[in-house]
């Protein structure tokens, strides 16, 4: 096994890491709006991408580059630098042209509206604000935020069982729900394990599946998702299951938080689905859970509409049925395998739940040994109310 | 060909259709709740429901029956009969079991609440109010409604090149969107029309597709969604052309109507895809931008954010590519094949066309010749305006 030790210090948690974040002029009012992250050795890289067919510039030139390692990585907000075709694409070349010596294969990430150009000047400009000797995570995770409300890092040092200890730090942004901005997640992570790119990929692309790509956002996939997670291997420590568990740890950590985030969501609810004919179709009716608007203004109403959630489940096209399915809000068995048994005391017993923070609701199909969760927000704001009190 | 005349008597404009509304106390302050539809002679008839596989009490008691005639549909809002099992099917015959004798193979729809079995009681004291002499189309499709805001009803009289007519008219009911009773949708269509319900059949599946399944609601499949085709042919008067013309003008005004109706929606969008693979995938994109929550609040905002319509034809996995695909609002082009074009003369162009009630978004995928049509609204309220509001 191992320790964990949690830190401050996000990005800049592993040695050797440096970050900060700037205004280069892209958001108003000078809020920062442009970051790096720095690392004075190449770091191995490991990444994943959207889905989007539109996928964004700075996507496509990361692909570009085939098998490489990087010590830079600039960021920006308020434009996603997508649909932008070639030119966007020779834009960050440009760019990235004007890094000092010490960027080696420099890369980009951006985030914003869609379909407009990089304003090259304002980010060449912003660049000469850049100090590469600073460690300001907290700078950095302020700068790539569109809609967020609040910077989103964690950090842990991990002391493996023969004393060695390595670092990983993350920071990401991305407001769950309703985002303007294409609900666009961006999750940078940096660490000094011993651990090469080959392995590092291997294991992000295990731990997403079950992190990341199963947070709600509103059911659209951004042109720019990026998480990237770059190691420098300054530490001599690594071990394989104690860096997947933190990993998974972090990325957790941070698709719950952006689904807190997001706009108008007060509840962080953990759709829980067991008994499916496998995983994929458990996958399905979790994702068709935390995505439906009208379990969402359920939940934003406290109404334990059970109905909504077996409709959906029904809606879904999964193997299921009247008779296989179970319904639970925590451990409130609100409907059972056919049996009608919802009355006034059960309901209050389930509005109880409802009025939580943070809750799970968990569906077995009754069908298979097929499992998934997933994470979703209610949908807050006046419009649900309407819809939220139909039932009274 | 044909002439049409425009009727304002609904499901009673076909000869020898009887239907009123009454109120049997499921809804508040005595408002109209219970619907009947009676023939003189038992109909031909064709239907299609949903696709959920929870389906309701009153579809499970209908496909029961296999093939038959009617010549009665009970109908009640406020309570759906869904997932309430053997018992709920077995209430529908309780019920039908007190209408008086002229019903013959009587059917039940329902629509409301999911999960809580039907107030017999109730509804069959309110059978006693049915007078099967009465002509009140517009009390009926008042009774069938629950969160809609106005009545839906449509109706004809067609007559042929040989001087021969027949008469066909519906109601129907539907919230487009975020509805709380899993926007259900009813339609019921009566015709004196000499056809068969073999006949009727193959034309309802046929429009169906190109109406009712093109309309977005709000991406849920409701347990109850039921569309009905009546014939007591009692007009000798027949054309399968003209029918199939005729209906599908009758469904796909009933399908915008729904539309329009959705809560807060302020604009009726048509989404036309074109240049698809196929008609499969251009169906797969229209119903993919009639359903963004983006391209909603864009809408709603009136702003031409142009990318959300091209991230979310990405998002949607068919063929396509920045450098393949138009966007039009109306016959403002706004995108094409990767030329970035997109200035503030053209952004006014398109505002324009977004301040309209109703206007057609187009996108031609330039990759081969399927296309489909999808019928959308806006998202309205206030959380909308946060997010129409982020580009400026």
């Amino acid at each position: 096994m191992y320790k964990l030790e949690k830190l401050e210090s996000g990005v800049c948690a592993a040695q050797g890491f440096y970050a900060d974040g700037i205004s280069a002029g892209l958001k108003p009012n000078g809020a920062l709006d442009m970051a790096f992250i720095y690392a004075e050795v190449p770091c191995e890289i490991a990444a994943t991408f959207t889905t989007n067919k539109m996928a964004a510039a700075p996507i496509k030139h990361f692909r570009a580059k085939g098998e490489f390692q990087t010590n830079f990585v600039l960021i920006n907000s308020k434009n996603a630098n997508a649909m932008t075709g070639e030119a966007g694409v020779n834009d960050i070349d440009e760019i990235l042209a004007h890094l000092p010596g010490e960027a080696q294969n420099p890369v980009m990430s951006s985030t914003g509206v869609i379909g407009v150009r990089l304003p090259k000047e304002k980010l060449i400009d912003g660049l000469k604000k850049f100090d590469l000797t600073q460690k300001n995570p907290h700078n950095a995770a302020q700068a790539i935020m569109t809609t967020d409300s609040f910077g989103k890092e964690i950090a842990f040092r991990v002391t493996l069982d023969d004393g060695s200890s390595f670092n990983i730090g993350a920071m990401a942004k991305g407001a769950g729900m309703i985002n303007p901005a294409m609900a666009t997640m961006l999750c940078f992570i940096t660490t000094d394990a011993d651990v090469d790119g080959v392995t590092m990929q291997k294991i992000l692309d295990r731990v997403v599946v079950t992190t990341f790509n199963a947070a709600s956002v509103d059911g659209d996939t951004s042109t720019n998702d990026t998480v990237m997670l770059l190691s420098n291997q300054k530490s001599a420590a690594f071990d394989a299951k104690a860096f997947e568990d933190v990993l998974h740890q972090i990325m957790e950590h941070l698709a719950k938080q952006m689904v807190k985030d997001g706009e108008g969501a007060t509840k962080l609810v953990t759709y829980r689905v067991t008994g499916a004919k496998d995983d994929a179709e458990a996958e399905v009716v979790a994702k068709a859970l935390s995505n439906s608007l009208l379990v969402k203004t359920a939940l934003y109403g406290e109404d334990p509409n059970w109905g909504r959630i077996a409709s959906t489940v029904g809606a879904s096209g999964v193997t299921c049925s009247e008779e296989s399915l179970t319904i639970s809000f925590e451990d409130v068995c609100v409907y059972e395998k056919g049996k009608l048994y919802f009355d006034a005391a059960m309901e209050a017993k389930a509005a109880e739940v409802m009025q939580r923070d943070e809750f799970t609701i968990s569906c077995d199909l009754g069908v298979g040994e097929g499992n998934f969760q997933a994470f979703g927000c209610d949908l807050g704001y006046e419009y649900v109310k309407i819809n939220a009190d139909y039932r009274t």
